[in-house]
């Protein structure tokens, strides 16, 4: 759990900066878990960021869910690391590393500087079966946790932001979201990279059925992950998991990577208090994850792109809150008039 | 009127960029945009920037309607200045040049670095009497306009935000929206700097009887403006125009710098091409101005602090917008396949 005593600190702060109380909304909620994060140090700045990108891919795809071919996760792969990606462009705007890891996607094994965590190509079919085995899912969960723990080490991150790229990957999160909150499909489920009416008709129908195949249980998020999950929000859970664990703030990006904060939440509750929303995005089921994990998105902007774009969008707007926290002038030294 | 072959243009560069269409959202409106008023050209950057703090005082104040006294907007001037303010620190941290101009605030005139602009010493009381007279609004209209074409011709202006400070001006600002949009003011009127729920009704009383007594003419924004306005309010009235006239792309604040769009707007409709929302404001009113400016503010924060804080936290959005249009791999040149 978080410091109560240096949120209660961070609170009293806040009301002393030369602004009326409450002023800053969601900055100051935000800044008051920075401060209890960051152990109360009002030195701290935020230097060291990254962002992950996760890569998998789905088996689901051939029902024809999609509106992207599967190779399309491979291609994206190259053209993060050839920088002309939305999150090439994010990382190098906002200042943040970029690390991009294969957990299992369709085709040969990547090359450095992609991290070849590969636990398999390719989930199954989860309307046919489970798409992973339950010790795959593990692996995964592993492999995530490890990767930010070894770079940790490395770079002693002070925030970071999680996201994926999985051509597919919506019907898997719609899946989990579903699965781990009792909500109807036709309710969580959008049109991910921009399915026609028909096609999402045919998304719903599928996950309908799947859900009804593989009984996933509610109360066990393991088995929700294994059979309906993706490698890469399997090594997403291992993330937020190794984010908590050490202490790192870490960046909710879209419906993926929420599905995975809530997978990881369910497996460790105390760890959302390391999560910080980014954006509210066109999928329904966003929603859902920020209901569960209480958390307000800062960002409204019909984003639905993945690859962490929310999140690292929103990396700019959590440095600001934590500047205005910690450079602001308070009442007494600026000589202001406080409320009558 | 923006250049519509090259808002086709800048439609056309957004589907070929190695993205699911439309997935970047409400930045794909924002960047195509300023595509148009750059003239379409793709190597434009954002580097020029500037926030602009217009400052008055509002004779409304004598009715209790704020829960400061009027000595802070003087104080936060100097705060501003100094360097303690949220402002302040933002424009730091977004790399923007920080003008403050009294337009007319209670009490002596101020020397360098703020911008001498008084045209009276604070507005008058509204409830009484008209808060300006025709050819004070139009004075500080004039000198909003002068200042930012002034600063412009210097600076060159890639992008501003326009902001304010002023003791009562959201009562202010109510008036105008409730007198522009033709919606009851219980609707329109929030807490402002956050009085009490006490203070709110007395607000809601002075403002419905203030409206009866002025008898502002909603067909006329001049009328209104000088009515139940302010001479800060109407300064930033004065800089929107410019800002239009001048092609400099502008951002909306929060609720009073939203007015003076409004007022702007209907003194000028064109003008509204220029403008960029930032935040939904807690307050009421807010969104009504958007609603008439068919704009979509992106970052939802609760923020109720005005300084043109919201505007500027919105900053490294609008900048991240263009860099992705104008930095991204399109599916030809990163060899991507696109939508089967």
């Amino acid at each position: 759990m978080l410091n109560f005593e240096l949120l209660k600190k961070a609170q009293e702060r806040l009301d002393s900066l030369t602004k009326p109380q409450g002023s800053l909304g969601e900055l100051e909620e935000i800044a008051k878990r920075l401060f209890a994060i960051y152990g109360g140090n009002l030195h701290r700045t935020i230097k060291s960021k990254a962002i992950f990108v996760a890569a998998g891919d789905h088996g689901i795809v051939a029902e024809g869910v999609s509106a992207f071919p599967q190779e399309v996760t491979q291609q994206m792969i190259l053209n993060f690391i050839a920088g002309g990606a939305a999150i090439s462009v994010l990382a190098r705007s906002v200042n943040a590393k970029l690390f991009v890891a294969d957990f299992g996607v369709a085709g040969d094994e990547h090359k450095a500087p992609v991290h070849n965590l590969k636990v398999r190509p390719s989930t199954r079919n989860f309307l046919i079966e489970d798409a992973m085995t339950r010790s795959e899912a593990t692996e995964a969960i592993s492999r995530g946790r490890g990767l930010v723990e070894k770079l940790h080490y490395e770079h002693a991150f002070d925030l970071i932001a999680l996201g994926e790229m999985g051509i597919g990957n919506t019907t898997s999160a719609s899946a989990i979201i579903a699965a781990l909150t009792h909500r109807p499909i036709s309710e969580i489920t959008g049109k991910g990279t921009g399915v026609s009416d028909t096609v999402l008709q045919k998304k719903i129908l599928v996950l309908e059925r799947a859900l009804v195949l593989r009984k996933p249980d509610s109360q066990n998020a393991m088995d929700v992950l294994a059979k309906v999950g993706g490698y890469e929000i399997a090594g997403l859970v291992g993330m937020y998991l190794a984010a908590a664990a050490n202490s790192i703030p870490c960046v909710i990006d879209g419906l993926i990577s929420g599905a995975a904060a809530l997978v990881a939440f369910r497996i460790e509750p105390s760890a959302k208090n390391y999560f910080f929303a980014s954006h509210q995005s066109a999928e329904p089921g966003h929603r859902a994850v920020f209901e569960e994990l209480q958390l307000h998105p800062l960002i409204h902007g019909k984003l639905r792109l993945g690859e962490a774009s929310g999140a690292a969008l929103a990396i700019p707007l959590i440095e600001n809150a934590w500047k205005l926290f910690t450079e602001m002038a308070t009442f007494q030294s600026a000589g202001v008039s406080d409320k009558k």
